[in-house]
């Protein structure tokens, strides 16, 4: 059900760069700031003082932006650039619309280039990297020789280094002391979390935010000193309104088909899907949270309700593992689990669950069957010969039923190879009347095939459960 | 020991968007490349058809380039961009010097204003993804548009994508059907893994490369098709060599601080670092695989074996979990795990090393103590009161020993709150003797708590081990 008083309905967006609670906290920041929206100006323009009334239905233009992010070590491949999707995935549902992003070397040359092409394309440019003590730091000259606006030691921003570095500003380092200077005409932003503020040039038409490197410390600066900033100087941004909806067992390319043949979506929604591991997350996002928003997101809510079905099995933040345990529970079963041959990813995988506690009544995990058969202690008359595999299988999930008490219980044998020439195993899944069931999965090879046969098994108790 | 014929010494690098097999094949192909390395030349002019013998020391001038990201959904924040960490990583040890890299929409104007800024600052620039089938896909005519080369649809292109549908030619969609479309300057690279074929644009001195988008298509292209067409017109690069370290129990800055410390550290070799959940990996990199530098890398190992034996777990690709495991062989000892308060990441992390089968004796997985206890099958007489939680532990551990024959267990009780408000737990370790030891470590939160957990107790077990 929805509840009119629901600011955000569907929180989580999962993925690279960012935990579920920095979205949130992004979202729900976005709901303060929208709390009585303005509508937004497409040019730079201060606000002006007297309160607009929103339209219900104009979402305010997008306002354009482009990201350099300095840094020669993105260059070398030491990691990969994570400001970009965090930058764009905070200010996409308030209606900020990244037109590009740059990966420079910190080199002055090379960043004042990259502010020619990048404040060729948006009035707003977002810098992130070089603001710190050493001698590579160079993003602060570099703006402030692009703008020509001069930089000036901030007395608020020197006394604060005053404290964090207990020193007085006349015995502070120099290298350290640069970091005070602020832009004569803009502003700086605060960073509890380091010792480089922000830092704003505001030139005529053109913004230049420059933030630290650090992602614990940009991000953070975003979210509580660069929005509101930007809000205050802009206009306020509604706050957006989104849905996810998560799938298993079915592609990204039929889910994306069966919602545009029974569409169509709302013209100005944004949407995409993530896919990792045979799970399917669907996000759609209005940039502006109001009632003929949230119809539309309900209308593809019912949409996938009805035509999915089968595949959908969380509208919230509720993993795979969550669900699954959470179809127990409503039972009023337990779930126990014996591997061999995935060396122990589904028990960690369901053991790590915030539900597991109800639900789980225990893993054994074995590097071969024979450990396995030691474990449960299966006398030498009980065990089955080596060319009975299926037998054995049976026998471990009862006996690992029995020691559990679990109804419910997921055996995986060894690898074995097939005669096709590829590797298998047998899992035996046996339910609460007793039943054993046997399915043949291809054998997990690495981490990303071990997260697949997870999804599987899952997906299969997921059904079964239903 | 180092021997003469290893092509290349250390071959690990791990990280963001590259598997270890993957750099292991970047680097094995770079050491085929560079079986006779020529002297490499600045300009993009064809090789010489002479041999040149290279010089021990003198390495070649680096290949400037840059690289253009296309897609709509990395500016929305669906994903982060893991083409630029790749690339880069790959070409990095071949001696290729990236400039920049640019996240641009797939339109063609903005497509076109990427490369006039990628081609001013580079002679090399290689551009992903937007080769596909769909109307978004249009990076092969903006290339042609830009550098004025036309397409023609390539023959064996087209043969290879009738094999694939199983369609003759006049049967296939227009949409698929432009996908053979190749410059008639320039060459395409082969793509066994999807139908998008790469293309190379070779206009007087500017070469442009376009690879499509999905990583598994273009991963392999790189390797298998880039590396081998830049070799035959640029020159062959030769291979560099390189050298991992891998710690645990230290931190980043304290090995970068002792290693510049009894440095110097070689002047043009470029070393960097990467820290995952308590593990600390320090790659050295030099351009050229030659004696001088393989002897400025080993004095490298020598200054890092010296000054920080103590926290150097390996010197090649074994991980912190296979290390243990191979200790714990190597005196001929078994592994047995009982985990509450860490959901069986332990038994995940151990169980699925490559060498578990060894040396792991089993493990046991329950969401708390009582049902723990039920699967050791311990006898109330047995169970100490609930007061005397340590010597529950220690129950759990020997009745664990027993039970799998383990000479070694490590057992993690629940998580509890401590008198400051924080959450941990505690871990009972019994070694071969039956002493039973007990530690106390913050309780795991989250993936990254639990990650960390799992590589503190390793380093316990490594630390006992030796």
């Amino acid at each position: 059900m929805i509840s009119e008083d629901h600011l955000i309905w569907q929180l989580t967006m999962l993925g690279a760069g960012m935990s579920v609670m920095e979205f949130v906290t992004v979202l729900l920041l976005g709901a303060a700031l929208g709390g009585r929206s303005q509508a937004g100006e497409s040019a730079l323009q201060p606000t002006a003082q007297g309160e607009v009334q929103p339209s219900e239905t104009a979402d305010p233009p997008p306002i354009d932006y482009m990201i350099v992010v300095t840094g020669n070590e993105l260059l070398e491949g030491q990691y990969a650039d994570g400001h970009t999707v965090f930058i764009t995935r905070t200010l996409l549902p308030l209606g900020y619309h990244c037109l590009g992003s740059m990966i420079v070397d910190d080199r002055r040359e090379d960043i004042a280039e990259a502010l020619r092409f990048a404040s060729r394309k948006a009035k707003l440019v977002i810098v992130t990297g070089g603001l710190g003590p050493t001698e590579n730091d160079v993003t602060r000259e570099a703006l402030a020789e692009f703008t020509g606006i001069e930089l000036k030691e901030h007395p608020e921003a020197l006394r604060e280094m005053e404290r964090r570095f207990n020193t007085p500003a006349a015995q502070l380092r120099p290298n350290l002391r640069k970091q005070t200077q602020v832009p004569v005409r803009g502003t700086y932003l605060k960073n509890p979390n380091g010792t480089a503020v922000g830092l704003v040039f505001d030139k005529d038409d053109l913004l230049l935010a420059a933030l630290p490197g650090p992602p614990r410390e940009l991000q953070p600066m975003v979210r509580d000193e660069l929005l509101p900033y930007l809000d205050r100087r802009l206009g306020k941004r509604p706050r957006g309104c989104m849905l996810q909806l998560r799938f298993v067992g079915v592609g990204q390319s039929q889910i994306d088909h069966t919602l545009k043949q029974h569409g169509p979506l709302p013209e100005e929604m944004i949407w995409f899907s993530t896919f990792e591991a045979g799970r399917v997350d669907f996000t759609f996002v209005l940039p502006q949270d109001n009632q003929a928003n949230r119809a539309r997101l309900e209308s593809v809510r019912q949409l996938a309700r009805q035509h999915l079905a089968e595949y959908l099995y969380a509208e919230d933040a509720t993993t795979l593992e969550e669900h699954v345990l959470q179809l127990l529970e409503q039972r009023g079963q337990r779930l126990a689990l014996a591997e061999v041959g995935s060396g122990g990813s589904l028990a960690a995988a369901i053991g790590n669950a915030s539900n597991a506690r109800r639900a789980l009544a225990g893993a054994l995990v074995a590097a071969d069957t024979d450990s396995l058969r030691r474990m449960l202690q299966i006398a030498d008359a009980a065990w089955p010969p080596e060319d009975a595999q299926a037998e054995r299988l049976r026998q471990l999930a009862q006996t690992t039923g029995k020691l559990t008490g679990a109804d419910w219980v997921v055996v995986l044998g060894e690898p074995t190879r097939q005669a096709d020439g590829n590797r298998s195993i047998v899992v035996a899944v046996k339910d609460h009347t007793g039943k054993v069931e046997q399915l043949q999965q291809a054998a997990a090879s690495g981490e990303a095939g071990r997260a697949v046969l997870v999804t599987r098994l899952l997906d299969h108790l997921r059904r079964r459960l239903r």
